[in-house]
């Protein structure tokens, strides 16, 4: 599983600090613990305001691409913003997000192209939060049909299936799963991922809905998850998972884990 | 999920000592542990010699029940020592097992329609553990037949598809989901059941794979398992996947763990 680290986000307190007081330090711990943990890309959003967004969000990137060595996913609800922090990197950065809101995607998607990156579709558009697993369906399928005629393959995707809260709706979980299934099926080449931790939003002890959610999403074919990789035991249940689901020949990867003292 | 206390076991060294030296006190302390945790019924296992098995057992199931109120699954390779412990239980019992071993089959078999008991059919025959998904559903298919001319309703089942070490075969885990697939399928008010734990043995930091197992198993159909309801986090992720399954209302069960203080 392909794991996109989300702590150096702007709309974190600490981050917000961080990055008004151009504080190094913080950020790149952020990053290196990541990093160590197991994060194959690191998001960076700066979360401020349109004027200086630009500015803080290629702070961050010089910032963490100074002190490690995986690329970065450039986190923005706004195109002229992802465009500077493009020229920024070092490294093919993935762009997060296009969805369905058309003006982003015509924004974001000539990007996307030039760049031949990867990119997160999210199944989100104009009429908001889709509630359905159809509807989620309509969307990416509209999404798909875009970045293909825009001449990016679906291997660039990593489709958001938008993870919602069972604290909020009962069949969150399912829904999530079910529209994870389809696009596994739909969209063979293309990858899934998605905020993990949204699942548990506004339930007590976080952790165990989340480890829950990880080890069904794994199985229903999500190959990506944007997380928290310090987060305890995620990573050794989720290499676990894959054990169990039968894609670690000889458990080689767990036990590798293990004789590295990454089990705990 | 109906949980099956596995502690009580005289194949464990402390267990068989206690069963030797007559310590109700250690027995007692197993029983209440594990229904602290949350089982329902309580596994009894003497392991001792044929001579001696049932008097070991009918000490252990008055031991337990004068302590406990759960019901009790009487766990004997025997049928005479069955029949006997039988006669000493207070509550109607669960029967661990019948399987397709034929001369057992037709020992044991009886018991359980005479007592209309919950029992539990192991995938498994005389031509020892079956390798494939398909020898199982066959071998259970057998005894289904068997216990349905018995006069013991599928309900009463508790089919356990055998499950099998991933550090021996790779396909362990897709083995045991697929079978608990099918037999969901095919007899819808049976019970599924098995020795969770028997997934990691072999492996190192064995918790991972029974938790990743725990949340596959329930997935694919399994309501019941043979467990240590005391091993740490195994019954909060459990109560986690039934959220993010859609199987727990408004949260309700998980909330309720939650106030109880039993999410830790």
């Amino acid at each position: 599983m392909m794991i996109i680290g989300e702590k150096i986000n702007g709309t974190r307190k600490q981050v917000a600090a961080a990055i008004r007081e151009r504080d190094a330090a913080s950020i790149e711990a952020l990053a290196r613990e990541q990093v160590e943990a197991g994060a194959d890309y690191l998001d960076v959003n700066a979360g401020t305001e349109p004027d200086r967004e630009a500015d803080d969000l290629i702070w961050l990137v010089q910032t963490v691409q100074q002190c490690v060595e995986v690329p970065l996913c450039l986190d923005s609800p706004n195109s002229a913003t992802l465009k500077r922090a493009i020229s920024a990197v070092d490294q093919l950065p993935m762009i997060n997000s296009i969805s369905g809101e058309q003006e982003r995607l015509e924004q974001v998607l000539p990007l996307v192209a030039e760049q031949q990156c990867p990119v997160i579709v999210l199944a989100l558009d104009q009429a908001g939060i889709p509630q359905t697993v159809d509807d989620r369906l309509n969307i990416i399928a509209h999404l798909v049909n875009a970045t293909r005629q825009a001449g990016i393959s679906d291997d660039k995707l990593y489709i958001d299936p938008l993870i919602m809260a069972v604290s909020t709706s009962d069949d969150a979980g399912l829904i999530a799963c079910e529209t994870i299934r389809s696009i596994r099926r739909q969209y063979p080449l293309a990858h899934i991922t998605g905020g993990l931790s949204n699942m548990s939003f506004g339930s007590p002890v976080r952790k165990y809905i989340n480890q829950a959610f990880l080890v069904l999403a794994l199985e229903a074919g999500m190959d990506s998850a944007i997380m928290d990789p310090c987060s305890p035991d995620m990573l050794p249940l989720l290499l676990a998972a894959e054990v169990v689901l039968g894609r670690d020949r000889f458990c080689n990867k767990y036990n590798r884990a293990f004789r590295a003292g990454k089990l705990g």
